[in-house]
């Protein structure tokens, strides 16, 4: 199920063919996810959210495979099934091995846990932890 | 405001003041952050809570900084103040560059994005994702 | 899957059948969603849910098809599945067309990604935001 | 700070008045806390959600004290700070002891992190938890 | 406190001047709210974030005041503090009446309410609300 | 789908077998739920897990019952499918009435409700209500 319908490859505009184009160049690879097939429907959207996706994702001063692990830790805390499916899937592509899952998962465990105690506590943050004193 | 009083050194239990000592010797400072002076008035709370967090952030297959990193990014997704501030301050003293802080601030946003079109699509999970058969 | 057996027509309580009596005229539609069909276990829960619900959607300021945006805007942030695909088909029935639809897609994807880096950054509230001085 | 101004006893319309009293006469108090000055704006919302809560938080199977230790268990899981602080003193008033406060701290902790890791390895719902088979 | 600096005027790098020039004649008005300031140390990131926020909010199928309740909506589910004062805000100067303010507090109200219902009961999706089938 | 296989008792580790033996034998029933099965990757996460949920949900001063119900209102509002129904169904083990299992629910929508609403309105929590003075 899903709210809009999945666009095949011969249901796309040029706008949204161009952008497919894109990811399988990319991606070296020409499996294209359902999520892309639903934003699809709205070429500016997809064109938009893979462009800047592309750049997040690409090339900085972080580790790809530490990217993909931000990206499930956020995924997770949302609650979002697909993205944890697809960005675990993309993670496992760029190396992640079975013990790097395995301590991502305690992670990010421990951290829902100590969250819960922060707010269920409601300390007040700790003056030494102020970064923002305006400049 | 917080919804248990902070404890001093003063006011604490022979247990309580076994893990702070703990916490001292392992962070090598004699700072305790308003987290533990909380959890501090149920001693086996406390124990169980930073003996599972000293063995899950302590050394393993994933960087340091990466585990504070991944739990910025559950914290920000909880909506944690308190662990955002606690977590970004940690991460600055294991090393996190300007540029490492706001690249990993694009990421988080980027997942915050596509997670949100993800569930409003509900587009269903691709076969190809999958890693749960059964054995 | 559910965690409450949903209840067919011929398992209602004289109650939760006049509940479905007032559905079925307000809709005009002899159609019953699973969700009042999971809340007819419990009548009076039944009664409340919906007779707010036919409060609160009814008229007034605000457009009905809004308040249906509205309505999946929390949905898809509070990450129910159920709900975005109930009012998104509600939304769709109300008129919503398709550039709306990926339109309301965009801002909720756009409050998504600055809610993760106002929380991430914690910023304090401007002093020209504030409306809540007491009278 | 507040998106709506809070309301004093002066400002009230007779409608809010009306259920200012009956807060007060229900809780056998004076004090009428800063939730319901800001919905005082709207009588009809403030009507509905006090009669609401009235009911709900009345007599029925549940002890007054477990209705509010699930109240703090949602406010927590929602990250919201005043319904965490109000629902924490009104479990203390109505007896939560010490203990009872920081086993259901350690209760809510372990929900979230088991919930996290649920979610990160998605796995299926065994068929053994399914109550919801039609009827 | 903030986990990055606020940045004043004369601090800013030309590039991340550009869009504070640009927000500023977008808007009509020489303020610059801390979000800004705080994005500024990053001006790539803080020029993706406007541009794309300029063009999710301008000119489109929806109203304007629509678009940020449903930012509204977003905010208050995610618990962005800051996020709900500051598009709160510019929903009033966008014209949202005392009226329509409380009219969406109750729809985001309802819905999370039934947010809740759905999620607890776990009720599968009606086949009726399947829009996704591929084309 | 998972993003782990589910383990069978004959791809156990001893170390991992050692603790599906104690939830057994804990729980007096052969049954292993998938949850464990997916843990099981990892023997030392798993029995770190297992053996702090045995503590926590174990002899106290709160009733077992009381503890589940917590379990299932923090797994309703973290929106986490798997751990409604399991909770849902171990609560039902351990006696919850159907009319508990409603009325909890109406309390759990209640706080959603008012929860979005105490942070819609962002008003700041009463003096009254603060237990968190230093000592």
């Amino acid at each position: 199920m899903a709210t809009l319908p999945l666009l095949s490859d011969a249901d796309l505009t040029p706008e949204a063919r161009a952008v497919f184009d894109d990811i399988r160049a990319t991606r070296g690879s020409d499996f294209i996810n359902n999520f892309w097939r639903a934003l699809a429907h709205d070429p500016a959207l997809l064109a938009a959210t893979w462009d800047r996706l592309k750049v997040v994702m690409g090339p900085g001063t972080l580790d790809p495979l530490v990217k993909e692990m931000l990206y499930i830790a956020v995924s997770v805390t949302n609650g979002c099934s697909y993205c944890v499916h697809s960005h675990t899937a993309a993670a496992r592509a760029k190396g992640m091995t079975d013990a790097q899952h395995t301590e991502m998962l305690a992670v990010i465990a421990m951290a829902a846990q100590t969250n819960a105690l922060a707010t269920a506590t409601q300390v007040p943050v700790d003056a030494a932890f102020d970064a923002g004193a305006p400049t």
